[in-house]
C-alpha cells in the first residue's frame, strides 16, 4: 500500500491527465509518483478474412515515428468496451464487424499509467465507407497472420497491444 | 508526422519527466500531446528451473492493487540493458544469472510514452542473497509456466510484460 499525501501538480488535455503526487511507501519512505490517468481503451484485431488481419499506420508522436498496429483508441465518457471498439474499427478503417468477442483485458504500462485496454477479435467484416480518423490515420494494410506474427519475432512491430494480440492467439493455437 | 510548436508544461520526478506540447497535425490541424519521456528499461523473465519463473509482488500505485508479476526497472544513465537486467534481478529477486538472452524489445503504450522495454530470459540462476529493493518489492513467488500462462487466460495477471514474455513463449512453442 502506497499513501497519496499531496497533489503536487497536474496537466491536462481535453480526454486524460498526468499527475504528481507525494506518497508514503509501505517501508514509511517518502517520493514522488508521477502517473497518467487515463480512459479505459479498447483495441481491436480486425479479421477481413480466417487468416487476415486489418491494421492502421499512423505517426507516434512520442516515439517520432510511422507505426504499423491494430486500430484502439479511448473509450468515450459512458460507452461500453463493445460500441467503443465498433465505433474506432469504423473511424479507423470504414468496416463494421458482425461479431466482436473479448480476447482480454490488460495494463500496459500500469508501473506510470491506469489504463486498461480490452483487446477484441471482430469477426465479419463489412465495408461501411472510408476511414473518418485522417488526422490520427494514414492508411490501412492488410497482413496475414504468419507474416504479422514474422515480423513481430523479427522485431518489425514494436507495438505491445499488436504484439499481445498476435502472440496470444497463436499461443492459443488459434492460427 | 507530426510538429512540435510549443512546450506548454512539464512535470519531473528524479527519473522520468511528462510534457504537454502544442502540436501540428499532418493535417494542419492544431492540437495539444501529453506524453512520457522514460527511460529505456528491462524486464526480466528469470527462469529458476526448465519451468519455473520467479515473479514478484509489489503495490502499484498507478492502479491501487498489489500485482504479481515479472522483475522490471528502468536502466540507469549509461547502464546497458544486459546490465540493467542483472542489477534489476539482483536487487528484486536476490538471484543471480548465468545467461541473459533477449526475447524483445517493444514498447508498451507509444501513444503517449516513448519507453522500450527489452526483455530478457535469465537462466542458470545463482541464490546471492535477499532481496533488496525493500520499498518496491514485497516478496518473490515460484509458479510454474503453464500455471502462469492458466492465469493470463483466465484474466488473473494482467500485467503487459508478463502477458507479453510467457505469450511469446508459449507461441514460439518454448514451453
Amino acid at each position: 500500500m502506497e499513501e497519496r499525501l499531496m497533489r503536487l501538480g497536474t496537466l491536462c488535455t481535453h480526454s486524460f491527465k498526468a499527475h504528481l503526487d507525494r506518497v508514503r511507501l509501505k517501508t514509511s519512505k517518502l517520493t514522488e509518483r508521477l502517473w497518467i490517468d487515463y480512459p479505459e481503451a479498447v483495441a481491436i484485431v480486425p479479421m477481413i478474412s480466417e487468416n487476415e488481419i486489418i491494421l492502421v499506420k499512423q505517426w507516434r508522436y512520442a516515439v517520432g515515428r510511422e507505426t504499423l498496429e491494430i486500430p484502439a483508441g479511448k473509450m468515450d465518457y459512458g460507452e461500453s468496451p463493445r460500441d467503443a471498439a465498433s465505433r474506432e474499427l469504423l473511424e479507423e478503417t470504414g468496416f463494421g464487424a458482425g461479431e466482436f468477442n473479448l480476447l482480454m483485458r490488460y495494463y500496459p504500462a500500469y508501473g506510470y499509467s491506469n489504463e486498461v485496454i480490452n483487446l477484441f477479435v471482430a469477426k465479419d467484416l463489412v465495408k461501411k465507407g472510408d476511414l473518418t480518423a485522417v488526422h490520427e490515420i494514414n492508411k490501412t494494410e492488410t497482413l496475414t497472420m504468419e507474416s504479422l506474427f514474422a515480423m513481430i519475432s523479427a522485431g518489425k512491430i514494436m507495438d505491445a497491444k499488436t504484439i499481445i494480440a498476435i502472440s496470444s492467439l497463436k499461443s492459443r493455437e488459434l492460427f
